[in-house]
């Protein structure tokens, strides 16, 4: 067994030894919950919180040396403390005094990147019942958050994945290439079903200015999503995608960007001829896989591009 | 390479020979979504369908002759021409039409088992919209439903499963037992919170007789079973799965017996004292595993047993 | 708010009052690692284990009384103390500890059923290395192990789950039943492919005798099943499932009855005519839904069948 | 409802509409299964690949035009073709075949990216059989290779995830920051298991050069993965980690860069002091959230990154 690769490295000439590039490290998905008693009622948030942090790490990397390293459990300890101490009005908000405490208060750190995902709830409303205090899982979707941090700018994408949604009549395909891998026949009436994971970037990126309401800004980005899918007469999912991610930036002028990306979630029509039976447009299959994926960015006229092009690891 | 164990296994004594047990055949989650048009208003059922029959299957077992087999695909198909042919009015209807069809249809076939998975869907309100084809998956929990048929008698035992509830107070854990391996602290005041896993016989069994309302049923039991979580003062999960099942068979003379599954899903307070803080019921860390699974049946005065003990499989 | 069901229930008559049937409460999914150091050399023991306990537990479901309730923290407190004081010689000799030391330390405890999933470790050969505690997480599929005590009688039922097989020829399909939906052609060369699912129960109940060699059962019988796959012609999966069991029950005498439950993971010859190109059993398209699934039980003459017909829930 | 966004959004002036950024589309997950014939011994190649095209796509994402898009289902169907058509030498050699395919036959596409995830069968040696054609499943990890052209340069980045290591010793913790938060204790022995993520980036871009082993080279970095895990004396999961990339760029002279993608699967030390017991780095809790995360690049000095930070998602 060697003693870790540092001797080894060192007697290379630096010129020829592998070279360390991006890398973060921290503690992944604390599930934080926090009720806060307004006497008999009470309200929870349900986090899970994961923080990556980079900066000078050269050392811990390059010899094993942790003089640098703040311990992810120590990461984790603060997450939970808190929740006790600043609260947790947002998810976004949360991940903003995280993020800004790793970077002021560790030299070494540079960067903190904080991820969040929220579990929602809605109370329990029992009949005869003065209790306030019951509650049971909402929807099917997840509210995500991220927020990053270097010292000086702040870069704050929100987002929601899970949200099936389905159009029963409304969309049709048609007028596509046709190459000699071409069997695929034209639809005027399909079945349009998807997953909307969507993730947008808030124009907020300075102390100096006041921050969005979070939460009310996640609301409408959900509502303009539902109802654009559902306005929309579809000739492609590409179509439908950009009339989502569109309505969003136009109503919204706190979000820059807005990236979907959106399984095809096909359903056939199935052959009952066989059968003796005609199908109008009555019975489906759905299948899982093979899936179409559909994925693209709108932005506000003149913003840069930010989010990263694959939503399914934010 | 043998030619299958016909040969080998008729040389050897009858006496000595393996003997075939319980069997069963079919085929599994068949995904069908049938969409029924009252004018502009659309309406959607969206069932993931498990066949599963038995019967005089000797031969296809011990010799590989397929002259009793109805193919797993046949079913499939099944699945989706009834659809077309019967609607689906109800997972609990739809199942008992495919289970007659396959008992009374099939001369080797004498006992059909559906099992049915149901998503619920909400209508998608756009403001200014008339349209009445869009939809968004609902809620967090799955319907389920399981329906056999031997040829005289029905058994349907409906259920729900992954319906997540928490009680933020109201729950206490005292005067249990303590052993050398005790280690816990009692406690006055905890969260409760717990996955339902929820599965429920109907005394109907008999076609002469008139059916429940199988939609109207499901929808009371699950509001019962919300109710007396939130209104239960708890003294140990047990106690609540108990007043859960109870209120059950109490309200619905329908249901002959009603099982529960209870992840006891922890929240332990997490230890501020290190960074001096007080932690009054406000911060908690929610555990994955290892986790306590509280289980049991409640009955009707005078019923049988009849639901399996294990319901993660049903 | 109620002061729980006691009460409520205690006011009326004991004819209408619910009934507690079958009930079972513990810790689930004790993730525990034993390693064994033998020198240099290191050994790995990695179960997750399940604790479900049953007996005198009515007070605790009517009236939330704990008094005969041994937390399931002890239980799970209980696995890794016997993991230090008993070692870890096999996932069967571990749960039978556990379940003598519940039923027999505990007046209230009638039963215990343990579960075990053991996850299996290879050692990394690194080659210049004189290490022996670095250690690769093997194969697909995970052991299981289902111990039950009853304070007189041994169950042990073992098994496999996701070990995934494929024949790529060596099975047709023919001689099926066609009724008004079948559709299916025959075939006389088709790739057969499942993901075993297996529990086999022992022979031995009695303390007084000899136990099996419980790690060297299981390897031989994931053996027979894999061979008998290979060397079956496959006139159907049913034949091939009896093969498999009946394998192992002429093989091994310690065990009485074995059950399997077989996917079938259909592999579907893609049509590629349309691109002019002939498909001679070479490019299938692997489907996940729907899918057959066969599922049987093979028993010893004489043997009184104990595997429950779901095994997805072993 | 709307006829589509164009109408609304042409009669918008041009400096205020949204603004399509980075698309991309095709079929996903489309599990083909090759099976060659060297006379009765049989191969298989078994991939699940995932297509994305980008190109001159604003018409369909603007009006819903579909003039420039070949279907999704025409990709799908290029992947079982080339199947027969070019065979499956390697992961990487299909995707090239089908990248270039895209780009050079659709004047629309201008770059195509391949993702494909290979699942590795191993043979089943039955004792007495002659048979080549059984196959079981093997290992827990999943090969991946990510191809992606523009008609100029190619891009190759394979990999692996889900490869469980665990070292039993040899891997200490200690000298790390303290600050407010910090609770850790520090330790001279640790278990230290991870579950390897990992991808690469060979340097192979054009054409003209030949192009690597790939099936040779994945198996080399495999192996220096293991190795350098097993040999490296750990002083921190981030030294361990450069000791496992820098090994790669040092014996590998086609591969640039590396990342790793390491969660800390913590192996906690379970406290047996309170039932009178010493756990002398015996008996461990696999605990699963939350977990350390550490990811970084390792480079080949001069190389330019081009992994993305987040492994998860390719």
């Amino acid at each position: 067994m060697t003693e870790g690769p540092t001797t080894e490295a060192s007697s290379r000439p630096a010129a020829t030894r592998p070279v360390l590039g991006q890398n973060q490290y921290g503690k992944a998905e604390c599930h934080v919950v926090r009720v806060t008693r307004d006497g008999a009622t009470h309200h929870i948030k349900d986090l899970v919180v994961s923080v990556a942090l980079s900066g000078d790490m050269e050392d811990v990397h390059l010899s094993g040396s942790n003089a640098n390293v703040l311990t992810t459990d120590a990461t984790k300890n603060t997450v939970f403390a808190f929740a006790k101490e600043r609260g947790i009005a947002s998810a976004e908000e949360f991940g903003i005094h995280l993020a800004r405490h790793f970077v002021t208060s560790q030299r070494a750190i540079h960067r903190a990147r904080i991820r969040i995902e929220e579990h929602a709830w809605d109370r329990i409303d029992a009949p005869g019942g003065d209790a306030r205090h019951s509650f049971v899982r909402a929807g099917r979707e997840t509210r995500t958050a991220q927020i990053t941090y270097d010292g000086t700018a702040w870069e704050v994408i929100s987002g929601l994945k899970d949200l099936v949604v389905l159009n029963s009549t409304g969309s049709e395909f048609r007028g596509f290439v046709k190459d000699h891998y071409t069997t695929l026949e034209e639809t005027d009436d399909r079945v349009l079903a998807t997953e909307v994971n969507s993730r947008w970037r808030y124009g907020w990126t300075d102390d100096a200015r006041p921050a969005p309401d979070w939460d009310g800004s996640w609301a409408a980005v959900r509502g303009h999503l539902l109802h654009a899918f559902a306005d929309t007469y579809s000739y492609s999912l590409q179509q439908t995608l950009h009339a989502m991610g569109g309505r969003v930036v136009e109503h919204r002028p706190e979000i820059e960007e807005i990236r979907l990306s959106l399984p095809n979630k096909h359903h056939f029509l199935v052959d009952l001829a066989p059968f003796g039976l005609k199908n109008d447009h009555e019975v489906y299959y759905a299948a899982d896989r093979p899936y179409g994926l559909i994925e693209a960015t709108v932005l506000r006229p003149g913003a840069e591009p930010g989010i990263p092009v694959d939503l399914t690891c934010l």
